[in-house]
């Protein structure tokens, strides 16, 4: 059903350039829609969120929104006033070029904090949005590449429902953790559906799917997802819709965990057998943000007691050694660790290595005969990620 | 007060040999009193403890103990029935051929999780014991290598107390987080104090010390910290003894954070001006904690913004960034940055950037106005720590 070639969404246009923020790669784009959106939008949790966050939970407040912008390089947090009326400033000159009003317009930077936004240079690069915006293939591929910071590739779905279709574009690659991440999405669709819809939807698409991934534990102060819906190809199954959607979050998710940091490997792993809901998802975490374990699967080391001890940090809960059975690998591929064997010095662990040493681990772990499960997404920890990050301001 | 140097406790014998349980490295040791001791002991809180945590807390219930064994390369975790028979086989041959009570045994094991001990090569090597164990300084130190895992140097401290004498020692480099870590600790003393004033003096002291260590965010099995008193220099002052001995577990927990796996720095980080003292820790451990922090401080990058990312990923309290500040280094070398700064380009980043080249860091976030304040030490993350630990069982 989803798509990963890119597929336009009528009435939209978009722009990606570089401006010159940092060095002389794109840094500057923007989604622009014909006529007013409905909108929906869910934002980092950290305490301390960017300008631009704030600023456009504002702008999200009725429901409508006409024109997304961003700049990579600079994540204008922690700029205090100041920020905030770069931010501000910047939804009036994209008004003024593109003729709508101020409060259409959702801000959003991504990249160093701290530093305030070099807005000489911006200011210049809104005076010819006009010709800037496009409606072609290319210039989504311009944008998705202008959101980008650590990301090694840019994420696009696309998928058709009906006669609307959906685009989502995404980039995030480190500070990535289940509630939510160093990641901005954009979701543009023809299909017809109120804003009050939009967000009941998209929270719940959210928590299946951006704050199911890790890289690092680390939580952004930039994160943002928004959805924009012109209504241009009338109305769509909801639940269909909804469905459709969490598809494609789910894709672009994995693409994040991908793409995490160094990454060589993503990591699919369910939880089940867990007493709760809470246990599984707690589980999940403990184990997928684990450094032990991340670099051991980035060794394609079957090392089962990594997983043992990760899972016996969720101190809320008890699990019995005796009944934890670990599944490497899919379908009839799938291979079983447990207690008993490894304590007779038997179970496949050659094989299991074998399989670690793809570019997709998939792991099942059941905890016991409980009936919640979860699934979420990491990845490997490697050298990667710290020369990436050992060196990112300076 | 607190001396690094080895200081013989009378009355207390060690050994520690290599018997083969991996390779030729130490890998089996232990502690003997000539009499019964007063004990108490803290032990790991992960939900799947090894055996020998189990059978050390039962021995442990009537707060007496006369010998410690130790094996490493080996952590007897997730073995299940057997491993807990096994533990108990090896604390009735220490008592056998020390010919004391198999309850006044403490066993310890740490190494890998999920494989049965060894058990014909212990109960060789326990053979010996008799002629093994003696009272010189060349034995502690025997001993203090046998506990080594992926340490790179044994972690042993020692101090006077009136006519009394205490000795630590210590083993710890990984999994090692903020609810004790993967570290073993045995203090012996002749100083006269009871199990029950041992014990409750001990809780306190590891939560000032070894809870206070962050290397991974890991939290091991097999954690253990246990104190044996012989009474053979007579009554002390309780209050001195207890600061003398929080002391010393302040200095063992540096040792051990300082020995991080792959880690070049000790950080010593206090949070300050919180409006509880619960903002406190979780600040000072989201900040110790935070793979981005860890690697800018190996990359010696003022990146400040990680700084913030981390404090506003404690969703529970808010924190203004106008009242924050960030000082490196010590004394009279104290330098201070804080968002307003940043936001002019300025701020002494080539100084603190100098600061952060050191081996150990000292770093001090004030939060605002409250009150509260708490200290914690980590180590940064380096491509050393994704070495040791991506190829470690096979």
């Amino acid at each position: 059903m989803i798509e990963e070639r890119i597929q336009i969404v009528p009435g939209f246009s978009w722009f990606g350039k570089n401006i010159g923020i940092k060095d002389k790669t794109p840094d500057f784009g923007g989604i622009l829609s014909d006529i007013p959106c409905q909108a929906a939008g869910v934002f980092t949790k950290n305490t301390i969120p960017g300008a631009p966050v704030i600023i456009g939970k504002e702008h999200l407040r009725n429901g409508l929104l006409q024109a997304v912008i961003v700049n990579s390089k600079n994540a204008n947090v922690a700029t205090m006033r100041g920020g905030i009326d770069d931010s501000k400033r910047i939804c009036s000159l994209v008004a003024e070029s593109c003729d709508i009003e101020t409060e259409m317009v959702l801000p959003s930077s991504t990249g160093v904090i701290g530093r305030r936004l070099p807005m000489e240079i911006i200011i210049e690069g809104c005076k010819t949005l006009k010709q800037d915006f496009g409606k072609t293939k290319q210039h989504i591929e311009d944008f998705s590449r202008s959101i980008m910071t650590t990301d090694t590739r840019p994420k696009i779905a696309s998928a058709r429902i009906g006669k609307a279709t959906i685009l989502g574009i995404a980039k995030g690659s480190g500070m990535i953790e289940p509630n939510m991440a160093t990641m901005l999405c954009y979701f543009m669709t023809d299909a017809d559906i109120s804003s009050k819809q939009l967000q009941e939807i998209l929270e719940r698409v959210v928590n299946q799917s951006f704050n199911r991934i890790s890289v690092d534990t680390d939580t952004s102060t930039s994160d943002t997802v928004v959805i924009l819906s012109n209504g241009l190809a009338g109305g769509v199954d909801i639940a269909e819709f909804e469905i459709v959607l969490t598809e494609m979050s789910i894709y672009l998710a994995k693409e994040i965990a991908r793409d995490g940091e160094g990454a060589t490997k993503l990591i699919e792993l369910i939880v089940s057998g867990a007493q709760t809901e809470e246990q599984a998802l707690l589980t999940a975490k403990s184990v997928i943000n684990s450094p032990l374990v991340k670099t051991a699967i980035y060794g394609a080391d079957p090392n089962w007691g990594r997983f043992v001890m990760a899972i016996g940090k969720v101190f809320q809960y008890s699990v019995n050694v005796n009944d934890l059975k670990i599944f490497f690998g899919e379908g009839v591929n799938r291979l079983m660790i447990q207690a008993e064997m490894l304590n007779r010095d038997e179970g496949p662990l050659d094989e299991i290595s074998a399989l670690l040493t793809k570019n997709e681990v998939h792991i099942e772990i059941v905890l016991g005969h409980g009936l919640y499960s979860t699934k979420v997404w990491g990845c490997d920890l490697t050298e990667g990620y710290i020369r990436v990050n050992a060196h990112y301001t300076t």
